[in-house]
């Protein structure tokens, strides 16, 4: 039966995260909705790179579904977008290797986290970005952010709630970009633990302000314990942007 | 009594418009209720540069008001931006002579308007920007926009259900800006009528999609009918941007 991978975008402001959950808004569920409609009722369960949770967004989520369908794998895009709501758009969509996996062959990720910190917030981007109006130290950002590269036990940038058991990440690069008041970090890896991205920013974001010294990110790596990094920053800042495999 | 003027941004998605209507929600409406919690429930009357439309935006909307409360007036912003929900920020706020008129006194008007022809519209720009998915010649474009620089009678390009009788109006300048599929229009003139710069827009869109030729924009002006114009572009990709005083 062939498998489609496809790449999608979606706005999180309006969804209760990617994951099915019983009568709540969900990206999954509004893929699998229209994909039961293609297939005349037929149940078909897609595979998601990994969860997003509530209010995150995405550019490049990547997921995976087997079909009897016969359509061109180049039109799936066409035909599933005009029946998704607005918020949820398949950018492309391509017949892969019945072994595809969306999640277990993900060899790389990449997320995005926006930052604003002009005093009053865009009314246009409060959804789309973190309101921080203060003023930050991104030289001490990108310092303390070198110390996070590399492979490491990143228990202490990870949730309390988290229950995998290997914690071991390897971080390739961590970006990031200034445009007037607003902060882009990117951050690519093999792969983040529950809530890494945001933890890992909220503590950036309190070396930027002086609260923390860049050479304690080692000492929070040491320490293997969720109290001793930062707070988490809010969701709706955070971009999964692009999954590679 | 001390006049207040003061510069709003809001995002008209979720507004029926920026004037006061019977029960429903009006970016006036939010702005004059917010002003009578400071007043401890006194009516106060805020007049505007203009209206604007259902899901039309503003980065530079200007409205004035009358006070008795001794506030420093640049800590208005402060006090009213705590009260307004967050789709409605006041930018700058300054005290004025008392015989300033947010409307009467506007002498140039800057509208923007953002059109997106990219394949696939961004989830995160559906509100923001009119998703128009085909190819635009853009030289055209700006061919057919020179034609309505100066001084002309509008009729042609205002809404039939306009009653203002002097239709005559200035166009100092038209940009159009591009940057990868987005097209940014910009136009500044001493004044706009209603739904002047959306069928301006959608004529433009016409001209570059080869359906109308740029020298047709004289004869459309000659013609004084509302009918021998474009179509009207939606709302939701249009800004007032900035009023000159």
């Amino acid at each position: 039966m062939p498998r489609i991978k496809l790449i999608i975008s979606y706005d999180g402001t309006h969804f209760n995260g990617y994951q099915v959950q019983p009568g709540l808004r969900t990206v999954q569920s509004e893929l699998e909705h229209a994909l039961k409609r293609m297939h005349k009722g037929m149940d078909i369960r897609v595979t998601a790179s990994g969860r997003t949770d509530r209010y995150v967004h995405a550019t490049g989520q990547v997921i995976h579904f087997d079909t009897e369908l016969e359509i061109p794998a180049d039109k799936w895009n066409i035909a599933l977008n005009t029946m998704l709501p607005e918020d949820v758009r398949i950018i492309h969509a391509e017949q892969v290797d019945s072994q595809f996996h969306a999640r277990f062959d993900a060899i790389q990720k990449e997320y995005r986290y926006k930052v604003n910190c002009a005093k009053i917030p865009s009314v246009f981007k409060r959804h789309y970005e973190y309101h921080y109006p203060y003023k930050v130290d991104v030289m001490k950002m990108k310092e303390a952010s070198k110390l996070l590269l590399g492979t490491h036990d990143f228990t202490s940038f990870s949730s309390a709630k988290s229950e995998v058991e290997d914690r071991i990440r390897t971080i390739y690069s961590i970006e990031i970009l200034e445009k007037e008041n607003e902060l882009t970090f990117c951050f690519i890896g093999n792969g983040f633990l529950y809530n890494m991205v945001r933890i890992l920013v909220g503590t950036l974001i309190e070396v930027g302000s002086g609260v923390r010294e860049p050479a304690s990110m080692l000492s929070i790596i040491d320490a293997k314990n969720r109290a001793a990094a930062g707070k988490t920053a809010p969701g709706h800042g955070l971009y999964l942007w692009k999954v590679e495999y």
